[in-house]
């Protein structure tokens, strides 16, 4: 294999390669970045066994083949390279040659028999939208995700696709994040039924972190156990999660009897404020609801805090308590200026609302006061 | 006790009396900032009883007194405060509070009769020089000091300080930074010997944190076993290190026979390169030295790589080897943009001096080729 491309053009498909790349395997193969060069690409291949992430740059092939690259070396080596044009050649052996004017780097590759393959995915079902909607869909319903392997189902985040519509539902037992998108143009070539998918939160964490805050589509594949995400140059791979998800429209609250409206930002301040003396095993917090005033308070070995904001309410008066933390992801994942609460009573779930924005619910479950 | 400040004002001093905490420390009152409220400011203390750092801040005093409040805790909360006045006040139990508006925080602090005496340092001897000079010769230094505790006296910087001169050393047996400052006033009031301290490489770095790129003077006092900085409205107290230090000017080596000069990026970036394959063990990066270029190079069990920079070479020829760490942390260093080397052989110290710059220089010893 031998060929000739741009180093940043190198550098980006390394880094993006190295994201499927597990720091932590067993497998040595596994620590390695397949490259294969072919007509007038070469492909960057890098996978977990669960995860596999392919990204194409354009480069002068002179001699067609693959090798693989140890992960870690080769991008530290790429990125420290100067601007310019770069030569990568192996031999027989896997010994990768880099060269850029008078720098010759010299590394041990390994066999590419040796590689897994990357499952292909079937490209008959899919959607689309724009990379920038889709990397905000993901940072307002991830951080959700059960972290517990109790119910494996939680730990993904359902993708809900209508005609028209995708909606993002995210949940952990304690808290659930929805988020629905409404497209003009339907999501299906032809008539079709709404169909859900269930992708693991790893997934959905790297895949944010490839996408851009551009306008340009992303294509989403499945089948019924796989996707693949097609950003750009870049695919994307998984497995889907199996099993059924919560109803969760079932768990929603209904019937309100208390409303704030409050300053996004002012009211998170204060939550940061309250969680510094918050025992940190539950960090909880303190609402003291009165007919225009909100008491946020906490206490534990630390000391005790308490504080009084003017706010807007409608309805009933009311004692609640909460884990911060929960409150504090939630908001943080908000853009706009404003919220809304809404509240039943001291046992039932908040949902918080921002002003301005029909399409993002959060809910989270209160803690139970003695 | 209880006083009225500046919210930012009580940042900015909790920051700098955090310093002298140690968050390692098993006495618990070391945790902790004592608060001293006195005439018309506030002194806000910390050690860890090798150093003591105290900063005063001006305060509206109702009530004076003392109080030792837990430093990271207090820290958090007053960063946490929105802008304006804060009031704090301790009651006979220590039990502080802190005001801000509508905002109530109550902590527990600690008995300040059981917080130890910083010792106060007589202002009979001393000198003086610009903030930002000194924390330039601390950068030029410090990175030298030796981490081993066999030879304690090297893990200090060694200030000599003559009429009009301020020589600062720092050695660890493998490599060694002199920096010259040179300055029109004399740094003694009346006639003197030179005399010279060392000072623990520790507390250099705590100063070099405090210190601004300022003009105005920090004032150094010092008796026989401690010295006291005096930074604008901060006092650093610190033990000095006793014994006698290495006789430095007789290890300097003379009579070079090859001298290069090179663009120190340029150096930087190769040696950089080289070190990506270098054993991680003693970073060997070898030069081979020609009549107008040199070529660097290193290899381990991650690979090869040599690369051959064009430089100017005045001399004989020559091959020597380094571990690159020293190398580089001697570049970081300096501000210049091109450096000269200075060698003997293959088994005696190189030199580096910034060209341009008389009063800075660094030696290191090679690494014996086999």
């Amino acid at each position: 294999m031998k060929f000739v491309c741009d180093k940043n053009s190198l550098l980006e498909g390394v880094n993006i390669a190295i994201r499927g790349v597990s720091s932590r395997t067993t497998l040595p193969i596994l620590q390695g970045i397949k490259i294969t060069a072919r007509g007038n690409v070469i492909k960057l291949s890098g996978t977990d066994l669960e995860i596999g992430i392919e990204c194409q740059i354009p480069a002068v092939i002179e001699e067609e083949g693959e090798t693989v690259v140890p992960a870690r070396i080769f991008s530290d080596l790429v990125k420290k390279l100067p601007e310019g044009e770069v030569e990568v050649k192996s031999d027989s052996q896997n010994t990768v040659n880099v060269v850029s004017g008078d720098i010759n780097f010299s590394i041990a590759g390994s066999n590419p028999e040796e590689f897994p393959e990357i499952p292909e995915v079937s490209r008959e079902k899919s959607f689309k939208l724009p990379q920038s909607i889709l990397k905000d869909l993901i940072k307002k319903t991830v951080f959700c995700v059960s972290e517990e392997q109790t119910r494996p189902i939680l730990t993904g985040v359902l993708f809900e696709v209508f005609p028209n519509e995708l909606k993002a539902v995210a949940l952990d037992g304690f808290r659930m994040a929805i988020y629905s998108y409404k497209s003009e143009k339907s999501f299906f070539d032809e008539e079709a039924e709404k169909y859900s998918l269930v992708i693991p939160g790893d997934t959905i964490d790297e895949i944010s972190r490839i996408l851009e805050d551009e306008e340009t589509e992303v294509i989403i594949y499945h089948t019924s156990n796989q996707v693949l995400f097609q950003i750009d140059n870049t695919k994307v791979i998984s497995r889907l999660l199996e099993g059924s998800f919560i109803n969760y429209n079932a768990v929603l609250p209904k019937d309100f009897k208390t409303e704030i409206t409050i300053n996004k930002d002012v009211f998170m301040e204060s939550l940061e404020r309250a969680s510094l003396i918050a025992e940190s095993k539950n960090n909880l917090v303190k609402f003291e609801i009165g007919d225009s005033f909100i008491v946020i308070s906490s206490s534990s070995e630390k000391g005790s805090m308490s504080e009084k904001l003017e706010v807007e309410v409608k309805g009933m008066l009311l004692e609640i308590a909460f884990n911060s933390r929960y409150l504090l992801d939630a908001l943080k994942a908000i853009n706009e200026e404003e919220v809304n609460l809404y509240f039943i009573n001291s046992i039932n779930p908040l949902i918080i609302k921002p002003v301005g924005e029909k399409e993002y619910l959060y809910m989270i479950l209160p803690v139970k006061l003695n």
